[in-house]
């Protein structure tokens, strides 16, 4: 299927069999969400991958009893950097000098630039921020998701303060900002499988100024 | 090529031809940004899609001089709505309901639950929610893209108040988030084109949860 076809495929999956996608899926899906552009290269967000399945219970009350929480294969939490600091923007900066075998005075201007531009903001701004550029990533993984015929659901129906202290994300100075779950469509039990993909018509979308 | 080879072949193009890059393409990346998900289906952003050079040139100091604004072939400005109306609101769920032929009272409850839950929302609050969406569909017009072999450069090195006024968003409930400029790569006088592509390691980025 071409990517228009995997994209009409694709849709918020409301129930899931509990099927478990094979790592190499799963593999395919995290290296595709890894490769999304970010603000500076800085990529300020992680993955938590969930497949433990007492886990995935205690998640189940904090988003709101979505069944497919439980349903999935598994969860892919996306949390993003609670804020900015010299320390991880020197951290990307040395180590993308190091991997194009740079000198790390190369960046040095636009490392300074960095610095001032994002720690001046208010520490819900860097995290508005950082939060956005996760939000590139949970496109990057949706279609990958899709281009691998692997279901998912796009959530931010939880309580991201529980959720950041079931998985202790605090400690690692990052918020969670969404959850995918990953797996296989129930289209028995799936009361969205059935009905049209609807979007706004072209007209309401763009505005061409040519 | 496949969707990996796809990723790894875009960048974040530095400098580009001038090449004009034909309608059936640019169609297809602007149908894959309105296919992907948002919050509750609300599609809270627009696309002003920019070919005019007059205007391009505008845009051009607005967004601190960089070459592939003017040296592109479209801008594609992610604009989110500025704040959740009720009336926004309601016009999603009863064009939602026509177009599947259901009877508008089917999403009463579901609808009353998203004027609450965003109304509530300071202004502030609700930008950076709607902005988050947008950039869903920055991802996916990324990959849309670089899956047409278009080159693209994502932006966020503008003035957004300044760009929101040359285009009037203002008056239409937007403010802009992102510029994708469309394009085609200048291969002899890119500077990045030429450098490796550097991602974190897949162990500073995941955390599996077994």
């Amino acid at each position: 299927m071409n990517l228009t076809e995997n994209l009409n495929w694709r849709y918020a999956t409301k129930a899931m069999t509990g099927a478990i996608v094979p790592q190499e899926k799963v593999n395919a899906i995290i290296n595709a969400t890894l490769l999304c552009p970010t603000s500076s290269g800085l990529q300020p967000f992680e993955i938590i991958l969930i497949s433990n399945k007492e886990l995935k219970n205690k998640v189940l009350p904090i988003a709101m009893n979505q069944v497919v929480i439980t349903q999935s294969s598994h969860l892919m939490v996306f949390a993003a950097w609670d804020s900015y600091t010299i320390a991880r923007i020197n951290h990307h900066f040395e180590y993308l000098n190091k991997e194009r075998n740079m000198p790390n005075s190369t960046t040095d201007d636009f490392r300074k630039v960095n610095i001032e531009m994002f720690t001046k903001l208010t520490k819900e701004q860097q995290f508005a921020h950082t939060a956005k550029q996760s939000y590139i990533g949970l496109g990057f993984a949706l279609i990958a998701a899709a281009t691998e015929q692997i279901d998912s659901t796009p959530m931010e129906g939880f309580n991201p303060e529980e959720l950041d202290t079931l998985l202790e994300l605090n400690k690692k100075g990052l918020k969670s900002t969404a959850i995918l779950a990953l797996g296989y469509r129930d289209v028995d039990k799936d009361w969205l499988v059935k009905l049209k993909k609807v979007r706004k018509q072209l007209s309401e979308f763009v505005t061409e100024m040519k």
